[in-house]
């Protein structure tokens, strides 16, 4: 296990602490922006020296700043699966950056509040994450590493197209703001897919929790700006801002119909999934995501009080299964994948 | 609620306590005798007088005998739906004395071992229920008040065919011996069609909980003899003896077995089982009794060891609907009833 990798394990990041604004919602915020520089080829065209080159200049203009001093450098290469994994478990990397080859770099902040990965799709993509609904406090640590870095790195930018990036669906600002967002009131009255339609309509994505084409688990849903030019930072963030407030709103009114009209089965819903959680030897992970959900509503409801939001928050990270190998300290099958994340779930709630 | 009904009510019998041979597998052992009276009508066939002449005719016999003394009357014209579904569930009466019209009596023993039924199907219907497999005793008992009624009834009886009755099918001995016998290792392991195919070649037949054509519930069944004549009454006890014999080596190899291969899964099984009868807010029938029929084989199996086999044979009986409505006191809609039943299975269960 790679010392940063253990340091990072040992510590969930804050955002995961249910802190912030609508946080019984609202898993977390994010924005990320999109940088290349100016002069080199984009990632995926360079070669294993050109994308080195980059990740060292990045690396270095980090290290120069006073601003930026409590960040972490990890060599992706030097990352097994297990551990490149587990960090995408914690939401520090991307799907792409998971899976993607070549020389790259991940950096991160001592609270996991801001990251910068080097050569995903672009050579840097800053990303700060939040807590709630932060998309404010998000776009103002992203853009003040936005501008250290910018001190000392020359980012490709026209003044017709703005920041040029390897895809042109980010080019512009670069910026994706995104909100994670628990619905499960609109999943169980079924509104949830005219909410979604609502969403697509005014300029905004959904997404499963890690991105374009990953699944959607435990009910929560990744709601971000569609285009990325065209408007400001500030219109997108708005945006995107607005339409999290109206599926918030919904969701808390579907909450209340559930709540007023059927208080007798959210119980029973949040008491079986309790039950489950508690009894259960053998737990796999989509089904575990279901339970977790369901007891994070009942958390929120006040049918439940022994438990708090953000202690669900992390067992949702607790119970993927690199978290689960390196809690292990050795490779799993895959009954013993869901008897250790059965385990973990019965110590988590039995002794209350 | 009828003060006879009020006083059964108030205590189980003593055949559910678990306390016969191989009482982890069989729930309960029964003998019952069909007898008509020479010089009446079949029930059926009787007027309201002659089918309360024959109600009078056997009470008096019953009360004249000092070995019957604590037999309690229940007069069934008397009783409410209510009342007699809720005798129905206590397996005192059967299906077809509860749905019956016309002069009808049971006629019941103090530990709710013996009972007579008048005009069911046949004038006089003796029986009794012993916990386990005690098929020699329950005819011990059943026979000494067969021999007590001849004293004073002269019973319909022909040196060809023995006992006649109602029915052709009970003509002879009139005996049926049945054991009612808890099979979940055999469905969980498939093997209990074969099983119960085996049974059916040797002149047995398995039925569910409350007899022909009614289902089976929590794994429970109802091995029988077939035929009532051509055998005397210790040959026809003797075969349904061994044939329950072999079901429960069948049962015992198949609950090895599945403790021995799949040790995690049995204890998920009954720990997911635990959790839902402790965690949820309604709880169907149906429902209850697979989730009771998972606990009682994990107390058998040694997996939960804070709850007596005897405990869950008594929730199976008080979370039947009759039973619920007389607890709750008034009638309940199917949420209500379905909610009382999940009340009952926390309280059961969740203080230990």
């Amino acid at each position: 296990m790679s010392q940063v990798v253990e340091v990072i394990g040992k510590q969930f990041g804050r955002w995961l602490s249910a802190v912030g604004p609508e946080a019984g919602i609202v898993l977390s915020s994010r924005i990320r922006l999109a940088r290349n520089l100016l002069n080199a080829v984009f990632a995926h065209k360079g070669s294993a020296e050109e994308q080195g080159t980059v990740v060292n200049v990045v690396k270095s203009a980090v290290e120069r700043s006073a601003a930026l001093h409590d960040m972490s450098f990890i060599d992706m290469t030097r990352l097994d699966p297990l551990e490149t994994r587990f960090l995408m478990e914690r939401y520090a990397i991307s799907k792409e950056m998971a899976t993607g080859t070549g020389e790259r770099a991940l950096m991160l902040n001592g609270d996991q509040t801001v990251s910068l990965m080097i050569n995903e799709e672009d050579h840097v993509r800053i990303q700060s994450l939040q807590s709630g609904l932060m998309l404010q406090e998000a776009w103002r640590l992203a853009n003040a590493v936005d501008d250290e870095l910018g001190k000392r790195l020359d980012f490709a930018f026209s003044g017709i197209w703005g920041y040029l990036t390897a895809c042109p669906t980010n080019m512009g600002t670069g910026l994706r703001a995104s909100v994670m967002i628990h619905l499960p009131a609109l999943i169980m009255t079924r509104r949830i897919a005219s909410a979604v339609q609502g969403v697509s309509r005014v300029g905004c994505t959904v997404r499963g929790l890690h991105g374009e084409g990953t699944e959607m688990l435990g009910d929560f849903f990744q709601v971000s700006n569609q285009a990325t030019l065209g408007q400001d930072e500030e219109e997108l963030i708005a945006n995107v801002e607005r339409v999290s407030g109206e599926l918030i709103s919904q969701e808390k009114r579907a909450r209340e119909v559930l709540l007023g009209e059927n208080e007798r089965q959210m119980h029973d819903r949040v008491g079986r999934a309790l039950g489950i959680l508690k009894g259960a030897r053998i737990l796999g992970l989509e089904e575990t995501m279901s339970l977790l959900s369901a007891l994070r509503l009942g958390v929120c409801l006040g049918l439940v009080s022994e438990y708090s939001v953000g202690r669900i928050n992390e067992l949702m990270i607790q119970v993927q299964p690199a978290h689960l190998t390196v809690r292990a300290g050795h490779d799993l099958d895959p009954l013993e994948i869901d008897s250790l994340r059965a385990d973990i779930a019965q110590k988590s709630f039995s002794s209350r």
